[in-house]
């Protein structure tokens, strides 16, 4: 079996923590019980060594032997083929399964980052762009309540495409953007209630817990 | 060879015409020459039929025979998968067009389409949101511009993922949001001058057009 490493920050400040996505890789691969390796890169020098493996400065990134990926959902769909436990096997429910991690990324989180990052910067509320914002999420969570209320995992068995629509969720809910959303609500409550993603928190909140300790010292 | 039937609105309004996403898919079935037919869905009337396809009730999406897939990624993903003019053949390939099609949605657009609705929708200009939305975007064209202008295609050759960039860029572009990123400029114009592109475009325009006529009479 190849050497699996994912590499994210040394180090970042408190507000994001458990919410680095790095976590969504961590999730899938605790999932499929693979074994991996975690490596740093300098959060405060994103030089060339960094943007080789990942241009735009982010984390995380994969390396699978000699091959190295960037963007959490190819990650997702690249471990989807390694493990049977984060993909349907039959090719229905890979299309499937595929069709909904670009759905949670692309129609939801796509709709929900504005909306999470105004919150986060504490943007006001009072303009015709927050409306913008405030309807294009409503809008796609209303479209995807029936679907949630319909099944407990988007592709049939739980795949990645959970780990990224829970993700994608989970930021919602903690900005109490699912109260009109029961559907959502509880599917984000059994994804994260899976040992996998409590483990993969953890690790993360650990490891940039153990940088402070190296940073004061 | 099964029967593709790509499905989109049988009309839209004029603003957004040459802009709506069956765009992406008509230009990936023209490089490859897949035969092909397009089918047409309400735009004024998004019922049970429509979200059992596209559960967000928008367009396009895509039947190969019996499987129905709708997202432009995991629709050009699935077609990539169709034609070698689409996607490299090799694994290493595969995997760079792939992560490509991520970025282009994900690290890109999820910065570009706030700023472009904006445009749209004359969001003012002086808040602290918009200088939000504007400096994301600026950050993501500061960290392509090198990629583009070290490559003439993302992943080695033509592939899925420059279809997804250039569509992405090419309305940034037409919002002047271009115009501090040449080598991003020059790649719109050189993707945008492939004969796929303007076979897609004028098939969309012709599309809607023959529907104002039928309202019309």
């Amino acid at each position: 079996m190849a050497d699996l490493t994912l590499t994210t920050f040394n180090w970042v400040p408190e507000p994001p923590r458990g919410l680095v996505r790095d976590l969504r890789v961590r999730w899938a691969l605790e999932e499929a019980a693979l074994p991996y390796r975690v490596a740093s890169t300098p959060f405060d020098d994103r030089g060339p060594a960094h943007l080789a493996h990942q241009p735009f400065g982010q984390v995380p990134w994969l390396t699978d032997g000699d091959i190295s990926i960037f963007e959490t959902g190819a990650i997702l769909l690249h471990l989807g083929e390694r493990s049977n436990k984060l993909m349907p096997t039959n090719p229905r429910g890979r299309t499937e399964a595929t069709k909904w991690v670009f759905a949670a990324l692309n129609s939801v989180e796509m709709a929900s980052l504005p909306w999470t990052m105004s919150k986060f910067m504490g943007h006001p509320t009072d303009t015709a762009a927050w409306k913008f914002v405030d309807d294009f999420l409503k809008l796609r969570l209303g479209r995807l309540e029936p679907v949630l209320g319909s099944r407990e995992w988007l592709a049939g068995s739980f795949s990645v495409a959970d780990i990224l629509m829970a993700d994608v969720l989970r930021v919602v809910d903690r900005f109490g953007g699912l109260a009109d959303s029961p559907a959502c609500r509880a599917y984000v409550a059994r994804a994260t209630a899976r040992p996998a993603f409590a483990k993969a928190h953890a690790d993360q909140i650990a490891h940039f817990a153990a940088a402070d300790k190296a940073r004061g010292a």
